[in-house]
């Protein structure tokens, strides 16, 4: 985890949205002193009360054209959906020569949202942190969120160098290590790693509850047997993830008609009863988890360490 | 966690099959003082050697009805599609008033493999702790896997009570709690809480390993926004989940058949931008990981807990 700075990388900071991403954005840069002053703003009252009583920020803002006043670099963490409206809100009060960034989980969308507005002079730098649980709220971040994960930019032409290398800076010392690329390609990247896993547990999940043969409560009571591992996707937050299957639509429907189309063919070898085949394909998939694991994005302890998690208990 | 006994529950116990279930029944048997000699018999002499050097038996065997010789009872711990084999193989060394059961994951087909070999006189009970960790092996196991899960028996018509409670107390006294119920309704069971999440898993990593925009190298690098979730069941043993789909394939075709068409159904909303019907049902989902987490059966941390796992290294 990075030290702390002695003097701050910037100013003032104006965090819009103050849910899991943006709270835990408040605590990286209080703790490591990214930011002298930390100023927020959230859509509703409950939301900013919390906020203020969990000390995240200097100032609390009802409007987020308030919050961004003055401030060196904007962060704004909500929905996908909501990107253009907090876009045409902040533009007019933005300064010359701010940065502006996104944490958005789809990136072609978000630019088309919000780009448009921008006034000339302000660094618009879309980027995307690929950490997250399945809780939200201000309650639920934590500074150590962003710690060894990747942060992806997809720059638009002409983008500044030294905007980009200051924004880069601010998400090393969040902990976070960069990538950039263009927002096409993220858009399917993120299609198969986290948008087509989080339809497929919610559509299974779904499946499950569903069911006139099996109860619910037994599916509760013998979810230990794999569907829990489901679950915990399926949990996330509903309109977070209705706006991203409706923003990135595109490449979701690819990603699903891939998974469709291999699905169909392993339903044929159980049919079939071709042993051989499902032999294999369940041997390949092993692999993968092991890269992951060394690559230093999973743990390595049975069933994701929850025994231990247990036993702290 | 139950309490060691003072006098052992069986003389004799011989467990055939010494990995990841059978050494966790081992360690647990002598934990807990349930049988007073443990004698042990797999079918490589590899995995006999290693059994041995963990010392997780008091006599080793390579010869299944050797083991089986005088035992009050005899655990088979073997992939769905051997128990047959053993069952011919141990039928004639089977001491009268023994009782014989196993932990297979599939129901209705152990039950036809094995019980027109069993001789009169030994009480056959079908079993099935829902336990277990994506790792295999002797090692793979520990005497808690048991703990708060659930143990299920398919007991055919006929069966000795007295067998039947004594059998129920030896599971107790592993940690497990226990069910009775037929074979089909386990198989059916099963194929939702289980085999299909297993299946959905294998498939959606075969998936991702096989696209020709998205590398390989990139989903292991992103995989923690979603798709590692799938790794862990994905990495499980493919002899034994080819084994399971070729032993319960109509119960698990009926369940890939209502995935299937929950799946069109919600591919059809994404495509027509249904932003409504997305929301409803990622909303309804949300609640079930609640009730899980209530019945014991999941831990509540955000993330399985990783995190805590990681931060102990
Ligand atoms: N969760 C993850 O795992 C994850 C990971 C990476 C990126 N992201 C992205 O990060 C962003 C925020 O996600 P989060 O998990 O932090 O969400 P969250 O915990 O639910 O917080 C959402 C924040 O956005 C505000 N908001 C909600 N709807 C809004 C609207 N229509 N207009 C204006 N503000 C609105 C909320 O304000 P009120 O509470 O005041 O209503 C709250 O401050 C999303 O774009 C998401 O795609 C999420
Ligand atoms: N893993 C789970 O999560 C889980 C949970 C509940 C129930 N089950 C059920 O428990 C049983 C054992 O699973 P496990 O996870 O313990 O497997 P495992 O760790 O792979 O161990 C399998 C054991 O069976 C032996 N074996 C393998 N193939 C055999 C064959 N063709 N003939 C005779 N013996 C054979 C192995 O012997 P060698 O090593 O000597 O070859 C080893 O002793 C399976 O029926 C499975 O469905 C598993």
């Amino acid at each position: 985890m990075p030290e702390p700075l002695s003097e701050p990388l910037f100013e003032k900071i104006a965090l819009v949205g103050i849910g899991l991403i943006g709270s835990s954005v408040a605590r990286i840069i209080r703790k490591n002193n990214l930011g002298r002053h930390i100023a927020i703003a959230t859509r509703s009252l409950e939301t900013l009360e919390r906020a203020k009583q969990l000390g995240l920020g200097d100032s609390y803002f009802a409007q987020a054209a308030e919050a961004v006043c003055d401030a060196d670099l904007v962060i704004v963490s909500v929905p996908v959906g909501a990107s253009q409206a907090i876009a045409k809100e902040i533009a007019p009060a933005l300064k010359k020569g701010a940065i502006l960034t996104d944490v958005g989980s789809t990136k072609s969308s978000v630019i088309a949202q919000m780009q448009p507005h921008i006034p000339e002079g302000v660094h618009f730098i879309p980027g995307h942190p690929l950490a997250g649980t399945e809780k939200s709220g201000p309650d639920a971040g934590f500074a150590e969120l962003f710690e060894n994960r990747w942060c992806i930019f997809t720059p638009l032409p002409g983008t500044d160098p030294q905007a980009l290398e200051k924004l880069s800076q601010f998400w090393r010392l969040c902990g976070a290590n960069i990538e950039i690329m263009d927002a096409d390609h993220h858009d399917r990247t993120l299609a198969i790693v986290s948008h087509l896993p989080h339809i497929i547990a919610y559509n299974i999940v779904g499946t499950a509850s569903d069911l006139e043969t099996v109860t619910q409560s037994e599916v509760i009571k013998y979810s230990a047997s794999g569907f829990r591992d489901f679950t915990r996707l399926a949990a996330s937050d509903p309109t977070m993830w209705r706006d991203v299957c409706l923003h990135n639509k595109d490449a979701i429907l690819e990603m699903l008609a891939r998974f469709s189309e291999d699905l169909a063919s392993l339903q044929k070898a159980i049919r079939w009863g071709d042993g051989d085949k499902l032999f294999d394909l369940f041997t390949h998939t092993r692999a993968i988890r092991r890269s992951i694991i060394e690559a230093g994005q999973e743990v390595d302890a049975p069933n994701f360490g929850r025994q231990a998690v247990e036993h702290q208990k």
